[in-house]
């Protein structure tokens, strides 16, 4: 057993009596009422890295919760990684489906209790104690290390394409392991190819100036809601492609063997209709339902209304009537492109006789997409393989996490997510936990990595 | 000058006496705190009809709001004629708009004010008037005569069907004359020849048991906004026509006469769009705007909701999406098989996958039709050239009267509308108001419009 680790063993209790006072603090970042919390989280994560031996150690602001960065640069001629995980959290109502208080961290039946267990504080906690234990027992880390904390990641992280934009510099790495994820079960191991991306427009139909008389005026003008609901069809055709012109064409298509490597994800149709209650699959055709969910880009109307929605028959021809529509993106689509082409499509549909608007949402988030073959990604892999006994399925993630593409961007380095939570730990609910053993194995996985990576992972010329 | 007239202009000031203190009456059929005040209206009618020397007058019970009834049958060999009437009237809110109060009638620039003036109490006592002034000048009406007056109009006269079912024997007739209508304006009479029935559907289509995290399942599962927005756009062709199976089968074509009746009506668009506040004309191919509002059925949603209608953007996929749908109906078509074939049409759109469910709601009414060259209508066409000195425009109803199909269902006889309001006299609007001069004049044309039929209507076999 290496020394790290002999570390690690002989440090466990203190390690968890301090994870449990770290989930003591009510972070939650949607909270104004919570920002002091935030703060004392991101002090609280500045004294820890501090203490594990990480130098430069800095509550950095942000515009509006703070990040907190600390280094260890100590290593000439081998690669730099930066650690990126957050120490805010969701909130916790309803608060009376919590068994224990959220912020009152227990320990069950081999279980921490508590908001933040798993998403994310329990995960960042792992290669901050990777980092002391090798730091304390071999006097130096086998790469250069930095942490990048932040405590926004709950509401956007609205704040960070600016931070990063401006300490590209102190930022600047080979790669980065983000700690914010989890693994497929306690058996198998994931590793996440990409995340989708995001755009949004919303859309009006404005018909006459008023509600009218659907008697006296029915059948003379256009009605807003079927001038809506005829642009919204013809955003797909029948079999559920999306029709909006040049809507794939920076999608990048899926090579053979990514094909063959999401195949042989397990599919259970009926587990998966039964936990979403939906009676059936539906989706662009040729795609399997995880190509469709992490591979390929989607068209969803989010919301609808217009005209009478109250009970029985209100018999109006209705001024107005609005959409919101978001697309999920891959790679390499560009999120300002495709708003663009949604306008060209609404346009081009929109029949004279209404004012037909579409407004592009503020929101907006590229798709990120690792290639396969990336060394540092590969190196995860066998660091899992070893770790679990099984080769990682090599899966998506169909929502959005705006900071994979951020760092890509801003800093031009992929980020390996690398995080021990499980999907049934129950992030955003009541009673969220992690697991004690995904805890440990965690230590072991991100000791195993840091090593691995400081030996196999090419080096570069430095910045 | 005819002995009614006389006694008309003698009596005038009693009358315009009589109708202010009918329109003190607030008798609202909407609010159940005025139904005492429906039924002291009804009161007051007994009374003007018995003081008028009608016969068999009653009040009569109909489970709701009662009905007035009253008779003159002493023309042996002479049609019978059933004035139709109502007491009740809308509401009054906004109330701060009224410039005088709405129960509290008052008479400036030659104009009533109240509520209930014109629609339909100013109306309705026409006849009434007409029928004490030929009783009292002559001892005997020119024909037979009866009065229905009815206290539910302004609530959809939802216990009329039964209520004349019931009672086929006391109302039968030849013809029904409408007290409930208007003329064109101060110039121009018309003739209403048609209004339109009404059948209307609740659809709904439920996807996923919850709203779900649309980039974790967007993609995969039927979007129900999509599904009910794709239903929604396969009811109509791109032109405007409706595009339900089977949904014109009973639809009567306009005579060419008729289309030559309604192309005389003058019509200006930029009038009726600056109205309304629209941009522009639409509707089904092949029909001006008339033809479309009077002669045409229409689909029309009336209301559609579904997902997230907040602020901002939630990127949900719904579980659910709701629509509501009515139709306008024409000649001779059936309110009843229209629902089956919007149910139908919804049925064979409907994807599998997702759950489609359409309703048919309580409301429906048959459409109303009087046949060009009825001898009502062309009598009552003649004394309106002779009070106005213009032929009527024969127009149409886009909106719904159910009392006139209903009489043409119970009673066997057809409807011709004839009262003395104007558009511009803000029925169901605050400051409600009727002419003194159509007061007048309407007294001369029921006066003529009687002696008319007396004289040429065709004599039928006694019931």
């Amino acid at each position: 057993m290496a020394g790290w680790e002999n570390y690690l063993d002989q440090n466990q209790d203190r390690f968890l009596d301090e994870l449990l006072e770290f989930l003591c603090l009510p972070s939650i970042s949607s909270l104004p009422e919570h920002a002091g919390d935030v703060e004392g989280a991101a002090e609280w994560c500045a004294s820890r890295l501090q203490a594990a031996g990480l130098e430069s150690v800095r509550v950095m602001p942000t515009g509006g919760h703070p990040a907190v960065y600390g280094e260890w640069l100590h290593a000439p001629g081998k690669p730099t990684v930066l650690i990126y995980g957050h120490f805010d959290t969701q909130p916790v109502d309803p608060l009376e489906l919590w068994e224990t208080p959220p912020f009152e961290p227990v320990v069950r039946n081999g279980r921490i209790y508590a908001r933040g267990a798993t998403d994310d504080k329990g995960n960042l906690f792992i290669p901050l104690i990777v980092a002391e234990a090798m730091l304390k027992s071999r006097g130096a880390l086998p790469l250069n290390l930095k942490f990048l904390l932040e405590g926004q990641e709950e509401i956007g992280s609205p704040q960070m394409p600016e931070f990063m934009a401006a300490h590209k510099d102190l930022l600047a790495c080979d790669l980065i392991l983000s700690a914010d994820g989890g693994q497929w079960d306690e058996e198998q191991p994931i590793l996440t190819m990409g995340t989708r991306g995001l755009a949004a427009v919303f859309l009006e139909v404005r018909g006459p100036g008023h509600d009218l008389h659907s008697g006296i005026y029915g059948g003379t003008i256009h009605n807003p809601i079927h001038v809506l609901s005829a642009i919204i069809a013809s955003m797909h055709d029948p079999e559920g492609r999306i029709a909006v012109e040049g809507f794939y064409d920076q999608v990048r298509d899926l090579t053979r063997e990514e094909k063959e490597r999401l195949a042989s994800v397990p599919f259970d149709q009926e587990a998966y209709l039964k936990e979403i209650g939906a009676r059936g699959l539906f989706g662009e055709p040729g795609f399997s339902t995880y190509e469709r969910a992490w591979t390929r880009p989607t068209l969803e109307i989010n919301g609808i209304w217009g005209g009478f929605q109250g009970e029985g028959l209100k018999t109006v021809l209705p001024s107005l009537a609005q959409a919101k529509i978001s697309c999920r993106l891959v790679a390499d689509q560009d999120p300002a492109r495709i708003t663009d082409l949604l306008l060209a499509h609404v346009e081009k549909v929109a029949p004279q006789g209404v004012e037909v608007k579409a407004v592009k949402a503020q929101t907006g988030a590229s798709p990120y997409l690792i290639p396969s073959g990336d060394p540092g990604l590969e190196i995860a892999a066998s660091v899992l393989k070893e770790i679990y006994g099984r080769e990682p399925f090599r899966i998506g993630t169909g929502g959005t996490v705006p900071v994979n593409a951020l760092f890509l961007e801003s800093l031009g380095a992929y980020t390996v997510t690398f995080g021990f939570g499980q999907d049934d730990e129950r992030q955003h609910s009541p009673n969220e936990f992690f697991r004690l053993s995904n805890f440990k194995r965690g230590q072991r996985a991100y000791g195993l990595l840091l090593d691995r990576l400081a030996e196999k992972y090419p080096a570069r010329p430095a910045w």
